[in-house]
């Protein structure tokens, strides 16, 4: 809540944590656009050896010959994110990226870090931002975050009135996430990968797996929508969510 | 699911619901820039003697000239949202809605019907879409939640690694808001107004009164965002938003 107080002084730059939305590069906001071009620097964050998803959507609006930081996970293999392996490989991997961003930032250069859907939403922006927001001055522009991307595209509204919304990692026990969706009006399942049998049978033990939409990469051109009934495998991304529409107050 | 299917004919306008974002004008997405631009009408909500806030936020975007059409509240006075009154006579209202934008649809003209936030996340929107989606063609343009402006404006993170974050709208009982802020890792409670007291009553029983902020009007220049324990008084207007944020796994 402090970090406008910082003295960002005449000599440093300003970090944007930038968020771009869910994946198609017209659902970018106005400020994004404005704050990727004014940057003297453009970082993203980048699976080793992978194209950066954040860069493939911004990338129409970084000027030409901008100075970029490709800030690349340590893990080539997929970790998934909640092994304790990952966790300990991760802690090295943000003191770099944020190192890395802060001497662009005290040579006085604007740093965008830009990252899918809304930074501060599950973000790996934050972990950035608590090791740098003593030292220099942060600003934050909100994006659409990846799950209103997805149940846009399912055109599944959410949430009616009075309805209890509950946001869900897939990587929790069976039973937490059985007991977690029977207590709730609407659900959103993120972090699918291979925790998708765990989280079909928790939904089917809630009673909930019948209104259940599966949805993949929603608003871009990968874009998969269909009942998790109907699909029959257990192959998903990790950032494939379930969405469990709300069934509330409708005059 | 299945709106895109509806044939539109070539005699037929398109309804688009456009996600304008928290209020800033600089978070509508470059898609709603160009469906406000594009479309042939824009039509709004707004209360009766009172200026749109949609209308507002989109009035930068709109073509000099272009039809505009209120869709207004029968409500003059404050009648919250939650009780009985009300949704007697938002019934006939979003009957009326409806039929007004149908008048357009049916004569080729595209409309886009502009909404504050996300159109499918408690949205006005939703109760229009559900009284045309057999009859025309509707396509929903994402925006950046109020939510996400609101822990945007106060700087917090709001949810980490495994963090379960519940939306919770402050008009349920007392008891039941307890029960469910205790249980969470993260919480949003929505629609404050004058269930601030018993929401701040709820919150000091769950435990996490401390952790509380207040945000109001989050990216407008009407912001104010300050420790719930620091607002001593309990107006607060319908809109306004307590944050609970997530305390979960920081490699």
């Amino acid at each position: 809540m402090n970090a406008d107080a910082k003295p960002a002084g005449k000599a440093f730059g300003r970090l944007h944590g930038v968020g771009l939305g869910p994946g198609d590069p017209e659902l970018v906001t106005l400020k994004a656009v404005r704050l990727i071009g004014e940057s003297q620097v453009v970082a993203y964050f980048a699976k080793n050896g992978r194209e950066s998803n954040a860069r493939c959507i911004a990338s129409p609006f970084m000027k030409p010959g901008v100075t970029e930081l490709a800030l690349c996970y340590p893990v080539t293999t997929e970790i998934p994110f909640d092994e304790p392996a990952y966790a300990c490989e991760l802690r090295p991997f943000y003191e770099k990226a944020a190192t890395d961003i802060a001497a662009h930032l005290s040579q006085g250069r604007d740093v965008a870090l830009i990252c899918e859907g809304d930074p501060l939403f599950y973000g790996s922006f934050m972990h950035v931002q608590e090791r740098l927001k003593d030292r220099f001055a942060i600003s934050v522009c909100a994006g659409v975050t990846g799950m209103s991307g997805c149940w846009t595209a399912a055109k599944a509204p959410m949430s009616w009135g009075d309805d209890v919304l509950t946001v869900i990692p897939g990587t929790l026990p069976r039973a937490e996430l059985a007991r977690r969706l029977a207590a709730t009006d609407a659900a959103v399942v993120m972090k699918l990968g291979r925790n998708l049998p765990k989280v079909r049978a928790a939904l089917t033990e809630a009673g909930v797996a019948e209104r259940a939409i599966y949805v993949e990469r929603g608003t871009t051109a990968e874009e998969r929508v269909l009942r998790l009934a109907d699909k029959k495998d257990d192959n998903a991304p990790y950032f494939a969510l379930i969405l469990v529409p709300g069934e509330g107050r409708r005059p």
